[in-house]
């Protein structure tokens, strides 16, 4: 448990006396590869950070396909936040692709920090610009990117996670199907 | 210039004494059809708040084919919010559709508002997560929704749109051709 207390002194710039009091609140949890930490139906309370290993968040169709909304390697944060905010049942699911070490963050562990060190509410601040900022690009980017844009956005996001999921889980993220993957990184190294 | 003030007296509550102190910044533009209040490659300086008319954003692909990313008819508010809050430039489009009466809001509108009145932080919190909500869900719905979902999840949200932009510009919100909306619409009219 490492990440986190790295991810508050570092990112979010907290003094240590701050991340001290923190590690009192935090236990790793510890999900075998398959397990899920949401399913659709439910309502999602947490947060979850990755210490070590791999999340993902899917939803399913009516025809029973995958389709994977974000995944989360070490130092990512997944969480359906209408779900967690609203208090509404999730769409989604949360799965560990590999055996995965994480922390539980409540609802309100960014609040409470905000009202314990008011000077990292400028920095949460920019936690939730940024997550608009990525949700806002991955509409654009579903809407009006190439294949072959999608997948360099991906690989430039997610460096080592190719290496990490299987090609469909991948496809899946893009919005496009496993043989255009394959085309689109057939190019590629051609080129 | 009503909406405005009711907007910010009923959706985020404020108490009528700020509301009035408000009233002295605010000053309405006018956008005839066709202007652009933002261009791909400029920086995105405000928020921008409908009075009256009707305003898009979208994106051009390396088609010169427009994806439509929102639509902004009276009391909604539009913006590139990562050019906005990281001052990057911008990859969007924001048009008027109609002739257009309309707000700016300056990046720290909210921001002092919250100063002034701290009892507004929680609400304005709210719009953010429900801003969230919304990106997240369109994004889901690109990536899982069947055209007929997403034109009926349109019409929900936009209950008079349709009637007031081509069919075209719908297609292109959905992420669909127009002749697969033509079919949707007829599919749903035989129901």
């Amino acid at each position: 448990m490492n990440n986190i207390y790295h991810y508050l002194s570092e990112v979010l710039d907290l003094p240590l006396d701050i991340v001290e009091k923190c590690k009192i609140n935090f236990s790793v949890q510890v999900a075998k590869k398959g397990t899920f930490l949401l399913q659709a139906g439910e309502v999602c309370n947490y947060t979850f950070f990755v210490e070590k290993g791999l999340l993902r968040m899917y939803s399913l169709d009516q025809h029973g396909k995958e389709h994977v909304i974000q995944f989360a390697p070490e130092n990512w944060m997944i969480s359906d936040r209408s779900s967690l905010f609203f208090n509404e049942n999730s769409h989604f699911y949360i799965e560990a692709v590999e055996d995965t070490e994480y922390l539980m963050l409540g609802n309100n562990f960014f609040t409470e920090l905000s009202v314990q060190f008011p000077d990292s509410v400028y920095k949460i601040d920019l936690l939730l610009q940024k997550h608009i900022k990525n949700l806002q690009d991955r509409v654009r980017a579903l809407l009006s990117d190439t294949a072959e844009e999608r997948y360099l956005a991906f690989i430039k996001m997610y460096p080592d996670i190719l290496q990490r999921v299987p090609q469909w889980m991948v496809a899946s993220y893009l919005g496009i199907t496993p043989e255009s993957l394959s085309r689109v990184r057939k190019n590629l190294v051609s080129k």
